[in-house]
Protein backbone atom coordinates (compact mmCIF):
# COMPACT_ATOMS: atom_id res chain seq x y z
CA UNK A 1 0.00 0.00 0.00
CA UNK A 2 1.16 3.67 -0.87
CA UNK A 3 0.40 6.85 0.80
CA UNK A 4 -0.22 10.04 -0.67
CA UNK A 5 1.05 13.48 0.49
CA UNK A 6 -0.28 16.85 -0.69
CA UNK A 7 1.45 19.99 0.01
CA UNK A 8 -1.51 22.68 -0.10
CA UNK A 9 -1.18 26.31 -1.20
CA UNK A 10 -4.42 28.12 0.67
CA UNK A 11 -3.21 31.65 -1.19
CA UNK A 12 -3.03 34.60 0.82
CA UNK A 13 -5.72 34.46 3.85
CA UNK A 14 -9.17 34.73 2.77
CA UNK A 15 -11.15 31.47 1.40
CA UNK A 16 -11.60 34.13 -2.03
CA UNK A 17 -7.80 33.11 -3.08
CA UNK A 18 -8.53 29.17 -2.38
CA UNK A 19 -8.27 27.48 -5.67
CA UNK A 20 -10.66 24.78 -6.32
CA UNK A 21 -7.76 22.07 -6.47
CA UNK A 22 -6.70 23.45 -3.15
CA UNK A 23 -10.32 22.94 -1.48
CA UNK A 24 -10.83 19.27 -2.81
CA UNK A 25 -6.98 18.40 -1.34
CA UNK A 26 -7.80 20.17 1.53
CA UNK A 27 -10.73 17.64 1.49
CA UNK A 28 -9.41 14.38 0.62
CA UNK A 29 -6.76 14.27 3.30
CA UNK A 30 -7.19 12.27 6.79
CA UNK A 31 -4.61 13.96 8.22
CA UNK A 32 -3.69 18.05 8.25
CA UNK A 33 0.02 19.10 8.91
CA UNK A 34 0.77 22.58 9.34
CA UNK A 35 2.02 25.76 10.94
CA UNK A 36 -1.11 26.17 13.60
CA UNK A 37 -2.45 30.07 12.49
CA UNK A 38 -2.65 28.06 8.53
CA UNK A 39 -4.78 25.17 10.00
CA UNK A 40 -7.04 27.52 11.37
CA UNK A 41 -8.27 29.49 8.09
CA UNK A 42 -8.98 25.81 7.00
CA UNK A 43 -12.41 24.24 7.96
CA UNK A 44 -12.57 21.46 10.23
CA UNK A 45 -13.90 18.37 8.53
CA UNK A 46 -15.59 15.30 10.44
CA UNK A 47 -12.84 12.36 11.05
CA UNK A 48 -9.78 14.58 9.64
CA UNK A 49 -6.84 14.91 11.98
CA UNK A 50 -5.00 17.66 12.47
CA UNK A 51 -1.64 18.66 13.83
CA UNK A 52 0.12 22.13 14.31
CA UNK A 53 3.22 23.07 14.88
CA UNK A 54 5.82 25.99 14.98
CA UNK A 55 6.41 28.21 11.95
CA UNK A 56 9.90 27.40 12.22
CA UNK A 57 9.93 23.78 12.95
CA UNK A 58 9.08 22.69 8.55
CA UNK A 59 11.92 20.25 8.48
CA UNK A 60 10.37 18.25 11.33
CA UNK A 61 6.58 19.10 10.05
CA UNK A 62 7.96 17.43 6.86
CA UNK A 63 9.24 14.47 7.98
CA UNK A 64 6.44 13.41 10.75
CA UNK A 65 4.05 13.91 7.22
CA UNK A 66 6.23 11.97 5.23
CA UNK A 67 6.68 8.58 7.35
CA UNK A 68 2.35 9.23 7.70
CA UNK A 69 1.86 9.15 4.54
CA UNK A 70 4.41 6.16 3.86
CA UNK A 71 2.27 4.35 6.03
CA UNK A 72 -0.34 4.11 4.14
CA UNK A 73 -2.81 7.34 4.90
CA UNK A 74 -3.88 10.47 2.55
CA UNK A 75 -1.71 13.09 4.32
CA UNK A 76 -2.26 17.07 3.54
CA UNK A 77 0.59 19.75 4.75
CA UNK A 78 -0.91 23.16 4.13
CA UNK A 79 1.20 26.13 3.55
CA UNK A 80 0.34 29.91 3.00
CA UNK A 81 0.32 31.46 -0.48
CA UNK A 82 2.45 29.43 -2.94
CA UNK A 83 3.88 25.81 -1.02
CA UNK A 84 6.73 26.46 -4.08
CA UNK A 85 7.57 30.00 -3.09
CA UNK A 86 10.19 30.19 0.41
CA UNK A 87 7.78 27.84 2.05
CA UNK A 88 7.02 24.01 2.65
CA UNK A 89 6.95 22.54 -0.98
CA UNK A 90 11.14 22.80 -0.45
CA UNK A 91 11.29 21.17 2.90
CA UNK A 92 9.31 18.54 1.83
CA UNK A 93 11.72 17.71 -1.11
CA UNK A 94 14.80 17.99 1.15
CA UNK A 95 13.25 15.20 3.46
CA UNK A 96 12.49 13.28 0.36
CA UNK A 97 15.94 13.32 -0.42
CA UNK A 98 17.37 12.65 2.93
CA UNK A 99 15.18 10.17 4.13
CA UNK A 100 14.80 6.94 3.78
CA UNK A 101 14.06 4.75 0.37
CA UNK A 102 10.44 4.67 1.18
CA UNK A 103 10.10 8.58 0.75
CA UNK A 104 10.72 7.97 -2.44
CA UNK A 105 8.28 6.26 -3.47
CA UNK A 106 5.12 8.02 -2.35
CA UNK A 107 3.08 9.35 -4.14
CA UNK A 108 3.56 13.63 -3.68
CA UNK A 109 1.39 16.09 -5.15
CA UNK A 110 1.89 19.81 -4.96
CA UNK A 111 -1.04 22.29 -5.57
CA UNK A 112 0.09 25.54 -5.99
CA UNK A 113 -1.46 28.90 -4.83
CA UNK A 114 -1.76 32.52 -4.91
CA UNK A 115 2.06 33.65 -3.26
CA UNK A 116 1.97 37.12 -1.46
CA UNK A 117 3.61 39.61 -3.92
CA UNK A 118 0.91 38.49 -6.44
CA UNK A 119 -1.70 39.73 -4.01
CA UNK A 120 0.14 42.63 -2.84
CA UNK A 121 0.77 43.38 -6.94
CA UNK A 122 -2.71 43.00 -7.36
CA UNK A 123 -4.35 45.68 -4.82
CA UNK A 124 -1.50 48.38 -5.86
CA UNK A 125 -1.40 48.26 -9.86
CA UNK A 126 0.65 46.29 -11.54
CA UNK A 127 4.45 46.65 -10.05
CA UNK A 128 5.80 43.69 -10.99
CA UNK A 129 4.33 44.16 -14.55
CA UNK A 130 7.76 43.61 -15.99
CA UNK A 131 11.00 41.82 -14.83
CA UNK A 132 11.19 40.74 -10.97
CA UNK A 133 12.81 39.02 -8.65
CA UNK A 134 11.94 37.30 -5.15
CA UNK A 135 14.39 37.30 -2.43
CA UNK A 136 14.25 36.08 1.29
CA UNK A 137 15.71 38.54 3.51
CA UNK A 138 15.97 35.80 6.20
CA UNK A 139 19.30 35.06 7.47
CA UNK A 140 18.21 31.94 9.16
CA UNK A 141 19.31 29.81 5.90
CA UNK A 142 22.18 32.18 4.09
CA UNK A 143 24.57 34.48 4.60
CA UNK A 144 24.33 37.91 5.36
CA UNK A 145 26.86 38.69 2.00
CA UNK A 146 24.73 36.55 -0.21
CA UNK A 147 21.62 38.61 0.82
CA UNK A 148 23.28 41.80 0.22
CA UNK A 149 24.88 40.20 -3.57
CA UNK A 150 21.47 39.74 -4.52
CA UNK A 151 20.26 42.98 -3.79
CA UNK A 152 22.81 44.87 -5.72
CA UNK A 153 22.61 42.43 -8.62
CA UNK A 154 18.83 42.59 -8.80
CA UNK A 155 18.63 46.70 -8.05
CA UNK A 156 22.03 47.14 -10.91
CA UNK A 157 20.10 44.75 -13.71
CA UNK A 158 16.38 46.81 -13.63
CA UNK A 159 14.67 44.09 -11.78
CA UNK A 160 12.20 45.24 -9.47
CA UNK A 161 12.35 43.00 -6.05
CA UNK A 162 9.54 41.50 -3.75
CA UNK A 163 11.34 40.94 -0.24
CA UNK A 164 9.91 38.09 1.43
CA UNK A 165 10.41 37.68 5.46
CA UNK A 166 11.54 41.46 5.63
CA UNK A 167 12.41 41.37 9.29
CA UNK A 168 11.86 39.17 12.14
CA UNK A 169 12.03 39.40 16.00
CA UNK A 170 15.80 38.23 15.76
CA UNK A 171 16.60 40.86 13.28
CA UNK A 172 15.11 43.65 13.15
CA UNK A 173 17.15 46.36 11.35
CA UNK A 174 17.61 43.89 8.40
CA UNK A 175 15.24 45.46 6.26
CA UNK A 176 17.10 49.13 6.97
CA UNK A 177 20.03 47.28 5.90
CA UNK A 178 18.31 46.10 2.76
CA UNK A 179 17.09 49.48 1.63
CA UNK A 180 20.45 51.58 2.18
CA UNK A 181 21.86 48.90 0.04
CA UNK A 182 18.97 49.52 -2.48
CA UNK A 183 19.73 53.33 -2.23
CA UNK A 184 23.03 52.79 -3.80
CA UNK A 185 21.48 51.51 -6.99
CA UNK A 186 17.95 53.75 -7.26
CA UNK A 187 16.67 57.25 -7.56
CA UNK A 188 15.53 58.48 -4.12
CA UNK A 189 12.05 58.19 -6.03
CA UNK A 190 11.48 54.98 -6.57
CA UNK A 191 7.84 53.28 -5.33
CA UNK A 192 8.03 51.04 -2.56
CA UNK A 193 4.87 48.69 -1.46
CA UNK A 194 4.25 47.67 1.70
CA UNK A 195 0.94 45.14 1.92
CA UNK A 196 0.34 43.70 5.56
CA UNK A 197 -1.90 41.14 6.27
CA UNK A 198 -3.49 40.98 2.20
CA UNK A 199 -6.41 39.43 1.85
CA UNK A 200 -7.23 39.39 5.74
CA UNK A 201 -9.67 41.72 7.34
CA UNK A 202 -6.59 43.82 8.78
CA UNK A 203 -4.87 44.27 5.49
CA UNK A 204 -3.07 47.34 4.60
CA UNK A 205 -1.56 48.83 1.57
CA UNK A 206 1.36 51.38 1.92
CA UNK A 207 3.05 53.34 -0.45
CA UNK A 208 6.24 55.35 -0.01
CA UNK A 209 9.65 55.94 -1.69
CA UNK A 210 13.29 54.20 -1.43
CA UNK A 211 14.14 57.34 0.34
CA UNK A 212 11.66 57.63 3.09
CA UNK A 213 11.34 53.41 3.23
CA UNK A 214 12.39 52.28 6.45
CA UNK A 215 11.86 48.79 8.72
CA UNK A 216 9.43 50.67 10.86
CA UNK A 217 7.05 49.89 8.01
CA UNK A 218 7.39 46.18 7.97
CA UNK A 219 6.35 43.54 10.22
CA UNK A 220 6.44 39.25 9.75
CA UNK A 221 3.03 39.60 8.07
CA UNK A 222 4.61 42.40 5.64
CA UNK A 223 5.71 41.89 1.79
CA UNK A 224 7.98 44.17 0.70
CA UNK A 225 8.04 45.07 -3.08
CA UNK A 226 10.84 47.55 -4.31
CA UNK A 227 10.45 49.46 -7.37
CA UNK A 228 13.06 49.43 -10.36
CA UNK A 229 14.17 52.74 -12.06
CA UNK A 230 11.41 51.95 -14.82
CA UNK A 231 8.43 51.82 -12.21
CA UNK A 232 5.63 54.34 -12.07
CA UNK A 233 3.11 56.07 -9.67
CA UNK A 234 -0.08 57.50 -11.01
CA UNK A 235 -1.78 59.65 -8.92
CA UNK A 236 -5.85 59.25 -8.80
CA UNK A 237 -7.85 61.86 -7.36
CA UNK A 238 -10.20 60.02 -4.37
CA UNK A 239 -8.28 57.09 -4.90
CA UNK A 240 -5.21 55.50 -3.90
CA UNK A 241 -2.36 55.73 -6.16
CA UNK A 242 -1.84 53.03 -8.28
CA UNK A 243 1.93 51.69 -8.85
CA UNK A 244 3.16 49.72 -12.24
CA UNK A 245 5.95 48.83 -14.09
CA UNK A 246 5.77 49.59 -17.86
CA UNK A 247 5.95 46.48 -20.09
CA UNK A 248 8.14 48.18 -22.34
CA UNK A 249 11.88 49.19 -21.28
CA UNK A 250 13.04 52.37 -22.76
CA UNK A 251 16.17 53.29 -21.20
CA UNK A 252 19.05 51.09 -20.10
CA UNK A 253 19.27 51.42 -16.72
CA UNK A 254 22.61 52.12 -14.43
CA UNK B 1 -22.09 57.35 -12.48
CA UNK B 2 -18.84 55.41 -12.29
CA UNK B 3 -18.01 52.48 -14.24
CA UNK B 4 -15.56 49.10 -13.02
CA UNK B 5 -13.19 47.21 -14.45
CA UNK B 6 -11.67 44.15 -13.07
CA UNK B 7 -8.20 42.57 -14.11
CA UNK B 8 -9.56 39.07 -13.77
CA UNK B 9 -6.86 36.14 -13.64
CA UNK B 10 -7.55 32.93 -15.07
CA UNK B 11 -4.90 30.95 -13.66
CA UNK B 12 -3.30 28.32 -15.91
CA UNK B 13 -5.55 26.76 -18.46
CA UNK B 14 -8.18 24.57 -16.29
CA UNK B 15 -11.02 25.52 -14.06
CA UNK B 16 -9.49 24.19 -10.60
CA UNK B 17 -6.57 26.83 -10.69
CA UNK B 18 -9.86 29.41 -10.61
CA UNK B 19 -10.09 31.58 -7.23
CA UNK B 20 -13.60 32.09 -6.20
CA UNK B 21 -12.51 35.65 -6.40
CA UNK B 22 -11.89 35.20 -10.21
CA UNK B 23 -15.35 33.23 -10.45
CA UNK B 24 -17.40 36.02 -8.95
CA UNK B 25 -15.59 38.81 -10.88
CA UNK B 26 -16.24 36.92 -14.26
CA UNK B 27 -20.15 36.39 -13.24
CA UNK B 28 -20.68 40.20 -12.41
CA UNK B 29 -19.34 41.56 -15.64
CA UNK B 30 -21.56 42.53 -18.35
CA UNK B 31 -18.95 42.84 -20.73
CA UNK B 32 -15.84 40.50 -20.80
CA UNK B 33 -12.86 41.85 -23.10
CA UNK B 34 -9.54 39.30 -23.99
CA UNK B 35 -7.40 36.98 -26.08
CA UNK B 36 -9.59 35.11 -27.81
CA UNK B 37 -8.22 31.73 -26.24
CA UNK B 38 -8.88 33.12 -22.83
CA UNK B 39 -12.40 34.24 -23.46
CA UNK B 40 -13.30 30.23 -24.34
CA UNK B 41 -12.20 29.07 -21.38
CA UNK B 42 -14.62 31.34 -19.42
CA UNK B 43 -18.07 29.70 -19.09
CA UNK B 44 -20.74 31.79 -21.47
CA UNK B 45 -23.02 33.51 -19.29
CA UNK B 46 -26.51 34.72 -20.18
CA UNK B 47 -26.85 38.72 -21.79
CA UNK B 48 -22.94 39.08 -21.15
CA UNK B 49 -21.27 41.01 -24.08
CA UNK B 50 -17.81 39.63 -25.24
CA UNK B 51 -14.75 41.24 -27.67
CA UNK B 52 -12.21 38.63 -28.39
CA UNK B 53 -9.12 40.48 -29.80
CA UNK B 54 -5.52 39.18 -30.96
CA UNK B 55 -2.82 38.07 -28.15
CA UNK B 56 -0.88 41.64 -29.08
CA UNK B 57 -3.26 43.82 -29.09
CA UNK B 58 -3.18 44.34 -25.25
CA UNK B 59 -2.96 47.86 -25.17
CA UNK B 60 -5.65 48.67 -27.85
CA UNK B 61 -7.78 46.09 -25.88
CA UNK B 62 -7.26 48.09 -22.72
CA UNK B 63 -8.30 51.09 -23.44
CA UNK B 64 -11.70 49.65 -25.20
CA UNK B 65 -12.29 48.33 -21.86
CA UNK B 66 -11.69 51.45 -19.88
CA UNK B 67 -13.71 53.81 -22.30
CA UNK B 68 -16.81 51.29 -21.67
CA UNK B 69 -15.96 50.98 -17.87
CA UNK B 70 -15.91 55.14 -17.97
CA UNK B 71 -19.61 55.15 -20.13
CA UNK B 72 -20.65 53.39 -16.43
CA UNK B 73 -20.18 49.39 -17.67
CA UNK B 74 -19.05 46.63 -15.33
CA UNK B 75 -16.23 45.35 -17.68
CA UNK B 76 -13.76 42.52 -17.22
CA UNK B 77 -10.82 41.67 -19.05
CA UNK B 78 -9.37 38.66 -18.62
CA UNK B 79 -5.59 37.35 -18.64
CA UNK B 80 -4.39 33.86 -18.61
CA UNK B 81 -2.27 33.33 -15.20
CA UNK B 82 -1.97 36.24 -12.57
CA UNK B 83 -2.60 39.75 -14.57
CA UNK B 84 0.36 41.37 -12.87
CA UNK B 85 3.06 38.86 -14.35
CA UNK B 86 3.83 39.81 -17.72
CA UNK B 87 0.14 40.37 -18.92
CA UNK B 88 -2.64 42.66 -18.86
CA UNK B 89 -2.33 44.54 -15.76
CA UNK B 90 0.65 46.67 -16.51
CA UNK B 91 -1.11 47.32 -20.12
CA UNK B 92 -4.00 48.95 -18.12
CA UNK B 93 -2.36 50.66 -16.09
CA UNK B 94 -0.03 52.55 -18.65
CA UNK B 95 -3.49 53.40 -20.31
CA UNK B 96 -5.08 55.17 -17.50
CA UNK B 97 -1.36 57.03 -16.76
CA UNK B 98 -1.44 58.21 -20.47
CA UNK B 99 -5.81 58.72 -21.21
CA UNK B 100 -8.30 60.83 -20.33
CA UNK B 101 -8.85 62.40 -16.87
CA UNK B 102 -12.21 60.08 -16.00
CA UNK B 103 -9.89 56.96 -16.67
CA UNK B 104 -8.52 57.41 -13.32
CA UNK B 105 -11.98 58.12 -11.53
CA UNK B 106 -12.79 54.38 -12.48
CA UNK B 107 -13.24 51.53 -9.75
CA UNK B 108 -10.54 49.07 -10.98
CA UNK B 109 -9.89 45.87 -9.04
CA UNK B 110 -6.98 43.66 -10.11
CA UNK B 111 -7.84 40.02 -8.97
CA UNK B 112 -4.75 37.48 -8.89
CA UNK B 113 -4.42 34.48 -10.01
CA UNK B 114 -1.88 31.29 -10.46
CA UNK B 115 0.81 32.65 -12.64
CA UNK B 116 2.41 29.90 -15.01
CA UNK B 117 6.34 29.63 -13.13
CA UNK B 118 4.37 28.29 -9.95
CA UNK B 119 2.05 25.99 -11.91
CA UNK B 120 5.39 24.48 -13.40
CA UNK B 121 7.53 24.19 -10.64
CA UNK B 122 4.62 22.39 -8.53
CA UNK B 123 4.55 19.81 -11.41
CA UNK B 124 8.37 18.97 -10.80
CA UNK B 125 9.08 19.70 -7.02
CA UNK B 126 10.24 23.45 -5.94
CA UNK B 127 13.03 24.78 -7.84
CA UNK B 128 11.38 27.80 -7.53
CA UNK B 129 12.06 27.42 -3.43
CA UNK B 130 14.89 29.89 -2.68
CA UNK B 131 15.63 32.93 -4.48
CA UNK B 132 14.18 33.36 -7.85
CA UNK B 133 13.47 35.93 -10.95
CA UNK B 134 10.67 36.02 -13.53
CA UNK B 135 12.43 37.36 -16.83
CA UNK B 136 10.22 37.81 -20.03
CA UNK B 137 12.48 36.65 -23.15
CA UNK B 138 10.53 38.92 -25.36
CA UNK B 139 12.20 41.28 -27.58
CA UNK B 140 9.21 43.09 -28.68
CA UNK B 141 9.46 45.80 -25.86
CA UNK B 142 13.01 45.47 -24.44
CA UNK B 143 16.73 45.53 -26.44
CA UNK B 144 18.68 42.63 -26.41
CA UNK B 145 21.48 44.58 -24.60
CA UNK B 146 18.86 44.51 -21.42
CA UNK B 147 18.15 41.10 -21.75
CA UNK B 148 21.53 39.90 -22.04
CA UNK B 149 22.66 41.93 -18.87
CA UNK B 150 19.49 40.43 -16.40
CA UNK B 151 20.31 37.14 -17.56
CA UNK B 152 24.28 37.91 -16.61
CA UNK B 153 23.65 39.34 -13.46
CA UNK B 154 20.85 37.01 -12.32
CA UNK B 155 22.62 34.03 -13.25
CA UNK B 156 25.95 35.03 -11.88
CA UNK B 157 24.23 35.95 -8.43
CA UNK B 158 22.23 32.48 -7.82
CA UNK B 159 18.78 33.57 -8.66
CA UNK B 160 16.44 30.79 -9.95
CA UNK B 161 15.27 32.03 -13.00
CA UNK B 162 11.94 31.49 -14.99
CA UNK B 163 11.80 32.44 -18.40
CA UNK B 164 8.22 33.77 -19.87
CA UNK B 165 7.85 34.24 -23.39
CA UNK B 166 10.85 31.84 -23.92
CA UNK B 167 10.37 31.35 -28.14
CA UNK B 168 7.49 33.45 -31.15
CA UNK B 169 7.60 32.74 -34.61
CA UNK B 170 9.57 35.91 -35.11
CA UNK B 171 12.30 35.18 -32.80
CA UNK B 172 13.14 30.99 -32.73
CA UNK B 173 16.80 31.49 -32.12
CA UNK B 174 16.40 33.62 -28.97
CA UNK B 175 15.87 30.81 -26.12
CA UNK B 176 18.94 28.90 -27.74
CA UNK B 177 21.01 32.15 -27.57
CA UNK B 178 19.54 32.80 -23.64
CA UNK B 179 21.02 29.35 -22.56
CA UNK B 180 24.32 29.95 -24.17
CA UNK B 181 24.49 33.28 -21.81
CA UNK B 182 23.49 31.24 -19.04
CA UNK B 183 26.01 28.31 -19.42
CA UNK B 184 29.18 31.19 -18.85
CA UNK B 185 27.88 31.01 -15.22
CA UNK B 186 26.35 27.58 -14.23
CA UNK B 187 27.04 24.01 -14.42
CA UNK B 188 26.76 21.68 -17.24
CA UNK B 189 24.76 19.78 -15.17
CA UNK B 190 22.16 22.85 -13.62
CA UNK B 191 18.93 21.32 -14.27
CA UNK B 192 16.37 23.00 -16.51
CA UNK B 193 12.29 22.42 -16.62
CA UNK B 194 10.00 22.82 -19.53
CA UNK B 195 6.49 23.25 -18.44
CA UNK B 196 4.18 23.27 -21.83
CA UNK B 197 0.98 23.97 -21.40
CA UNK B 198 0.49 22.99 -17.85
CA UNK B 199 -2.98 22.75 -16.37
CA UNK B 200 -4.41 21.73 -19.94
CA UNK B 201 -5.12 18.58 -21.07
CA UNK B 202 -2.36 18.04 -23.25
CA UNK B 203 0.82 19.30 -20.66
CA UNK B 204 3.71 18.13 -20.62
CA UNK B 205 6.68 18.59 -18.24
CA UNK B 206 10.18 17.53 -19.22
CA UNK B 207 13.56 18.09 -17.71
CA UNK B 208 17.08 18.35 -18.65
CA UNK B 209 20.36 20.31 -18.27
CA UNK B 210 21.35 23.19 -19.64
CA UNK B 211 24.23 21.54 -21.07
CA UNK B 212 21.37 20.05 -22.76
CA UNK B 213 18.62 22.29 -23.47
CA UNK B 214 18.33 23.81 -26.56
CA UNK B 215 15.01 26.02 -28.07
CA UNK B 216 13.65 22.93 -29.67
CA UNK B 217 12.03 21.92 -26.36
CA UNK B 218 9.91 25.12 -26.33
CA UNK B 219 7.21 26.39 -28.28
CA UNK B 220 5.00 30.15 -27.41
CA UNK B 221 3.02 27.74 -24.34
CA UNK B 222 6.13 26.85 -22.94
CA UNK B 223 7.45 28.10 -19.57
CA UNK B 224 11.29 27.52 -18.84
CA UNK B 225 12.84 27.70 -14.96
CA UNK B 226 16.39 27.10 -14.81
CA UNK B 227 17.89 26.25 -11.92
CA UNK B 228 21.08 27.72 -10.15
CA UNK B 229 23.92 26.44 -8.51
CA UNK B 230 22.17 25.10 -5.75
CA UNK B 231 19.06 23.42 -7.56
CA UNK B 232 19.07 19.38 -6.95
CA UNK B 233 17.12 16.63 -8.64
CA UNK B 234 16.33 13.69 -6.61
CA UNK B 235 15.79 10.10 -9.18
CA UNK B 236 12.76 8.21 -7.61
CA UNK B 237 12.05 4.57 -9.01
CA UNK B 238 9.29 4.31 -11.06
CA UNK B 239 8.18 8.18 -10.56
CA UNK B 240 9.26 11.35 -12.21
CA UNK B 241 12.26 12.75 -10.80
CA UNK B 242 11.78 16.07 -8.56
CA UNK B 243 13.26 19.25 -8.95
CA UNK B 244 14.07 21.22 -5.79
CA UNK B 245 16.17 24.46 -4.74
CA UNK B 246 17.02 24.27 -1.22
CA UNK B 247 16.17 26.42 1.61
CA UNK B 248 19.27 27.30 2.99
CA UNK B 249 22.56 28.49 0.68
CA UNK B 250 25.21 26.20 1.55
CA UNK B 251 28.17 27.89 -0.59
CA UNK B 252 28.59 31.52 -1.97
CA UNK B 253 28.25 31.10 -5.62
CA UNK B 254 30.85 31.89 -7.73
Amino acid sequence: MSGHLAVIGLGPGDARYLTPEANAALKHAEVLYGYARYLERTPLREGQARHASDNREEGARAVAALREAALGARVGIVSGGDPGVFAMAAAVCEEIERGPERFRALDVTIVPGVTAMLAVAARIGAPLGHDFCALSLSDNLKRRDVIERRLDAAAGAGFVIALYNPVSQSRPWQLGAAFDRLRRHLPASTPVVFGRAVGRADETVTVTTIDCAGSAHADMATLVIVGSRETRLVERPGRAPLVYTPRSVVEVSA
